[in-house]
């Protein structure tokens, strides 16, 4: 089963690297661009099990290893279906 | 509007900041990954303005900016909707 896993930062938290982004946007005369967030995606290839057990398995692989959630949040997909957090 | 751009290396590229990634499962006792690939996601906030003109501007942010298209592959998303490259 396929995972994407997409982390950001919490919108209170400043993004420098967004900044950064946007500051070269403009640079190169892209002056609609309001704001830009960075952020991280992550794809598993999972083994196929019980969806509420890969659930549970990537709630715990993001919690251990993949976000810091005093900063960041994420949210993830199974085989492109939609599970927030 | 809202973007959402992510960015992933193309497959037949090595990704090994993802094999370090899966090392660390691994080592967690998370033995159902078979794969892990690590990409970017790139959230923008850009002013209203025609669907096209913004897909256009996108895909100049991209090849010049955002996306080294020779390892990289790119999709995007205005306002949820899936625009697929």
């Amino acid at each position: 089963m396929k995972v994407k896993i997409f982390i950001k930062l919490k919108e209170s938290v400043l993004d420098p690297q967004g900044k950064a982004v946007m500051g070269s946007m403009r640079t190169l005369g892209f002056d609609n661009v309001r704001s830009v967030r960075v952020g991280k995606m992550i794809e598993l290839e999972v083994e196929d099990s019980p969806r509420d057990e890969i659930v549970k398995s990537i709630g715990e692989m993001c919690g251990k290893l993949l976000v810091n959630t005093v900063i960041e949040q994420y949210r993830f997909e199974i085989d492109d279906t939609v599970l927030s957090r």
